[in-house]
């Protein structure tokens, strides 16, 4: 492919800036790869792994002369990143973030950027529960969603950052920055907590001891527990900043479990099985959209077993 | 390995019970193999696919002259099936189940059973979301845990029918019922639980429309749906029959979830961090126990991505 980019400067160095460099390698979308991470472990990691191939000790000195600024740091992060690069920047460059969060980013970065530069708010839903430097790979996007949230960006500026991630391999929508907050508030921020809660519960019970809750952890325990496992940072700075939509999502969930807690208590196996039976329609539905196999990912170790063999 | 059990009946044909003949027929474990179950479309399927030798139109025509029988119904239908059995077991015959609530069984199936009829309630802890007879594999219970809760069965019945299970590849460990039940309740009831509510709110959203739900399911989401796609009947069995110890994790869980709103709420980012970090270790505990890998599976399109490459 085409380079799209001829300096790109990633700020911050973990699971999704490694892998986007990592894809742009992999496809030859970039000129230079310059680095930033707040340790010098992280930067030195980039540049001994290679995908990096260059880094600095400042976010400063790693944006000058970029034409594309990937901000890839905790959305609690980004405000204090864009006050210190914003000087720095090249004129008519690109300033893109990955934050999970798009209101609070926006809102804490644009002040930040001098007149030229082309702010792209972004999301690329796609992860991992590892983190760091060493957990990223180009193949990370396929297959993915990447949403922007451009609010009235220059197009030109647009089409190309949307050529870039579509290079990855990934899908890319536009969509307002409130309702991309309250979608993913019901598809990922409100079920993180839940997963958070959930594993907390089972920690706390003294009556259940450690090992027996990790021996007989269930399927849908051991789900939870991946879940949770992701990193701590993120996933504070998602709530924080993420609040109104997370309270919203929050109280309709709770509101949905006292009427099934209430089912449970009165013995209601109507409810409950009508209930049951049209979430599994949702799963049919995801499966349909290719955002995952319909492979019984339960029973790992048997993921190639014949179809009724 | 030797034949166990001269004739095995297995009433129901599900995804538990058609993995137990796969495994039974892959290891020689068993002689004959007659099946049970209440639909001739699942009966046909049985003999179709191959995993039973004999299928018989009533569960009481399939226990005659069986050394074992292994109730794999739902929870809610023991009772019935144990009274209509109870006449025509063969005196010295095993019976057991592989029920995911263990006090409900025990006080269910009991009464119905003759003299000289040993009863061991177990319940492995494997599964996918699929159902039905032609959902089995025969390696479904390798590295899974085959709880039992003998209540003071003969100690030759308990030793022969573990040595069953270990023929499946599965690890036996045999506790108090009532203890099980809580357990579970932990690892496995309340999440489902849990799991069901937050796909039925996002369903219920109508702001946001069913398609972005779907392909924006991102990890955490798409994770629950998976759970919530799993076989509404058992899981309403489940509910009703261990109401107390659900009901009971269940306040935990809703104490627990509202001191993590009252942190977003109230912007308390030091709380949300020391409680995401602590549930981290849990997740190292299952992975280190063997209950499941460390690849990283919310990125499913790359579980052959090198490490740090």
């Amino acid at each position: 492919m085409a380079v799209l980019y001829e300096r790109v400067a990633l700020i911050g160095l973990g699971l999704i800036a490694s892998s986007m460099a990592h894809a742009m390698k992999a496809r030859g979308l970039a000129g230079e790869i310059v680095g930033f991470a707040k340790t010098e472990a992280t930067r030195a990691a980039a540049l001994e792994i290679g995908f990096c191939d260059r880094v600095e000790a400042t976010a400063a000195k790693a944006v000058a002369g970029a034409d594309l600024v990937v901000l890839a740091v905790p959305v609690g992060a980004m405000g204090e990143i864009a006050e210190e690069i914003g000087p720095h920047l090249a004129p008519g460059a690109t300033v893109t973030d990955v934050g999970s969060v798009k209101q609070a980013v926006i809102a804490a970065v644009e002040p930040h950027l001098p007149e030229g530069v082309h702010f792209i708010a972004g999301h690329p839903i796609a992860g991992t529960e590892h983190s760091g430097p060493r957990s990223g790979f180009a193949t990370l996007f396929e297959n993915r969603w990447w949403l922007l949230t451009p609010e009235g960006a220059d197009a030109g500026a647009v089409a190309r950052l949307r050529a870039l991630f579509e290079g990855f391999g990934a899908k890319v929508d536009e969509m307002d920055a409130a309702h991309h907050d309250l979608v993913l508030a019901v598809t990922s921020h409100t079920p993180h907590l839940i997963a958070y809660t959930m594993v907390g519960v089972a920690d706390d019970l003294s009556r259940v001891t450690d090992s027996e809750v990790i021996n007989y952890s269930a399927a849908g325990f051991r789900d939870f527990t991946r879940i949770a496992a992701s990193d701590p940072t993120m996933w504070r700075d998602v709530f924080l900043t993420n609040k109104e939509a997370t309270l919203e999502i929050l109280g309709r969930f709770t509101e949905e479990l006292f009427a099934l807690q209430r089912a449970i208590r009165l013995g209601d196996g109507d409810h409950l099985h009508a209930y049951f039976t049209r979430t599994r329609a949702i799963r049919r539905g995801i499966i349909e959209a290719g955002q995952d196999t319909a492979a019984p990912d339960f029973g790992r170790s048997a993921v190639t077993a014949p179809k009724g063999g």
